[in-house]
């Protein structure tokens, strides 16, 4: 039982899509994951997902809208609702979503991390 | 599925331990909460629970450590761990807990909050 140094913990990694585990709960996992680029457009058909902006902005681009999201907001994407963030500049972003999430939902590629570090 | 704004959110209210839902996911609450003073010792039989500092500071009393929490710092507490938070000055923290999370656990009294608002 032992706390959280946010600051701390997102200087222990500088690579981009690539989520790391800080804590779980309940069957919930909260990362840790920097955001640079355009990720995949993707689903989760059984989780829902919060993204929560620690650090920069970031765009969740949908189908049919875009939400701007910046440090102190967050946003939480439904199961089945497809996705895709977009960041201009490097963000750092917490998430919260059940352990069972991989990052790419339906859409499995190069981006997929699965086996996620716990730091 | 409209963003959150933490600050904004917080604005909204100037109780303390009177938690208000701002998100929901995966059967999860997503509360804030403002601490001031002394809060009851109690327990969850069944929830584990996440206190996330926003804003301030303050310690979480076990029966035997205490851990000091500042802001960007979170703190998991297991499910039937015994806790009492304990503020000096007012704090912000955010929580993620699931739904059937009673503030004050196992220990109902005139602290307790049950139909929480939703803001």
């Amino acid at each position: 039982m032992n706390k959280v140094n946010i600051p701390e913990k997102l200087a222990c990694f500088r690579d981009h899509w690539n989520p790391r585990i800080v804590g779980e709960l309940n069957g919930q996992h909260v990362k840790l994951v920097k955001f640079k680029g355009e990720f995949v457009w993707h689903k989760h058909d059984d989780e829902d997902e919060m993204f929560y902006v620690l650090q920069g902005e970031f765009k969740m681009e949908f189908r049919d809208k875009t939400v701007m999201l910046r440090e102190n907001e967050f946003l939480i994407v439904p199961k089945g609702v497809e996705h895709r963030p977009v960041a201009v500049d490097e963000v750092s972003v917490m998430l919260f979503e059940p352990a069972s999430t991989l990052n790419t939902g339906d859409t499995k590629g190069e981006l997929t991390r699965e086996a996620l570090e716990k730091i």
